[in-house]
């Protein structure tokens, strides 16, 4: 494919997962689209071993008679291009080299990402899909779907998201790519064959993790409760149990999660600005004379992409004519709110979709 | 010195700058504590070379005629301890090993900063403090000096800070300081004669810087200008201005501060807690029978320490019987506010100053 910077690349493997039967008609099909670390296991069990396995990471919104009601749609979820969880990234084997890409690995974009998911949707035939839902990135992958393929998305479900990526958005951003690039082990992005930059990624992780989250919540999980003590250690280990969960979080990514896509990926949250396209071109505006159906959906504690970006949003799509429901949440979890079992989201989305003939 | 963790610790060096005269009577001292990477340096030049040389970090607010008029007043401003601007901090030479004490600097709190402070106004035989006024982790130093010192403090302003470091500030704090141990040239501590930590405390200055600013501002101050090019580089250079801020400020911290000093430090501010005092031992309830008067003063775009913090403040001092002025300040522009210079500041300290008679 050529990719948005004007390079040429390929091959691409995409993985992904679907559940429930696409119609004879394929009319009943729901793309999923992941956040930032997600990947395409987005509900139940691999095996039957469900004590020993993770649920998929959206398996309160995504199965038989839930929200996203997997008796009646045919899901599918792709992990997104540049990540580190079967889809072709920066730690895949570039077939020139036979060694895995790292830096070679090209630049790529929420467009670009929404490319190679339409590539697949192509080759699944499906001509047109009946929702494009996601939050945070993959809120972001939904509107480019938008933009790009209004033509295909009879509604769109965007979450916790912007369409210009904020300036401090950016800087966090940022700071994650510059602790991963200042490990001495990232080495140009050629780790993949010894030591890899841990300590870079588990710090670039903790500023995510506390964007994520809200004030709010941090006070009601944490406060300043103390790790296992009775008073302060006095020395640099761990005193206060926001300290021990945030080096939890840190050092489990690490096992999980690629330092190189970290870096794609952020980049291309940060590259992310539909504002513009709409402004200038007329990218957004393509919508015009189709009919899709958006519901956006905020956190009232989400800072990272407060209300306010939700509210421009909206005010976007009605510029374009579309037709646009809102809904701000009240929660004080955060931006990762969307991910936290919540009635609340789950009754929207069943009862928007219910409305999409 | 007894600290707080209980260790004894000295001989201490307190680096201070005065301006003014003490009057005869010796009623008109004013102590500024300082914010986490300040100095004694408070106003004005060193030498008359001032093209060369900046000025002091709160020169708008000091020095003759302005808000705290040195022609009235007699100020005194002192390195805190712990920090690497002339007090005693973990890169002084620890006279038992003839080396910088490097991790064997004992942890030290904002009580200990105080005492301190103490010892050198006790030094100057200032029985009374005209007040004591500072911003942030300077803020913390205010609140300490009435809860420890009641009867030697007139008064008090105690300006974008807490009483009580949350869970989201002891995160960021964290972070910043995972960031200079993750940096293999930081050695345990041990670095001063060799390389220095000087990328882990970049990242560090970054996260600190971030949560300095506001999402207003830094949609003002940077939007998503693109740094000298007409679009996206597509790699990891630096294709907005944000980012290019940020690596500056980072670059630029790490020529003036030492790594050790703010892990120490970072440390001092997450302990502080004198909420836990108060209902506690009464702690700040020694203020009961002494008449202090108060001006507390947050900023609208703090979301460091943000107004509902100062006025859990104001709500404390209040149930302790004292003479409380609030004022939160409309400023977009985040924590570090209150050095920008602001004549809404400058006339609120001014007339609350002639007030204290």
């Amino acid at each position: 494919m050529t990719l948005e910077s004007g390079a040429s690349f390929g091959p691409i493997t995409i993985t992904y997962e679907t559940y429930g039967t696409l119609s004879e008609e394929k009319d009943n099909a729901i793309l999923i689209t992941h956040a930032f670390t997600g990947d395409a296991h987005v509900a139940g069990y691999h095996s039957d071993d469900t004590e020993q396995e993770k649920a998929g990471w959206w398996d309160f919104m995504v199965g038989p008679g839930k929200g996203i009601d997997t008796n009646r749609y045919f899901v599918i979820c792709t992990n997104i291009l540049g990540s580190c969880m079967g889809t072709t990234g920066p730690s895949s084997i570039n077939p020139e080299t036979g060694k895995p890409y790292g830096m070679d690995f090209p630049m790529v974009t929420i467009g670009d990402m929404v490319e190679a998911q339409k590539a697949l949707i192509d080759h699944l035939q499906i001509p047109k899909l009946l929702s494009v839902i996601g939050g945070s990135v993959g809120g972001m992958q939904v509107l480019e779907w938008c933009a790009r393929y209004p033509e295909m998305v009879r509604s769109a479900v965007p979450i916790a998201t912007t369409m210009r990526h904020s300036a401090l958005a950016i800087a966090f951003n940022e700071i994650a790519r510059q602790a991963i690039m200042a490990d001495p082990n990232w080495q140009q992005g050629e780790y993949y064959e010894g030591e890899k930059p841990d300590l870079g990624l588990a710090v670039a992780r903790m500023v995510g993790h506390v964007t994520y989250l809200s004030d709010e919540a941090m006070r009601r999980k944490f406060g300043r409760r103390l790790q296992d003590k009775n008073d302060f250690s006095y020395d640099f280990g761990v005193d206060f149990q926001v300290e021990s969960y945030l080096r939890y979080q840190g050092s489990k990514f690490v096992r999980r999660f690629d330092a190189n896509s970290m870096l794609y990926i952020t980049k291309a949250a940060d590259y992310f600005d539909l504002k513009d396209r709409l402004t200038e071109n007329g990218c957004l505006g393509k919508m015009h004379g189709y009919e899709s159906k958006f519901l956006v959906i905020s956190y009232s504690s989400d800072w990272l992409y407060p209300t306010y970006q939700a509210k421009e949003l909206v005010q976007a799509l009605k510029r374009n004519g579309q037709d646009v429901s809102f809904c701000e949440i009240e929660a004080d979890c955060g931006h990762d709110a969307f991910l936290i079992p919540d009635e609340r989201l789950t009754n929207l989305i069943r009862g928007f979709l219910n409305g999409i003939s």
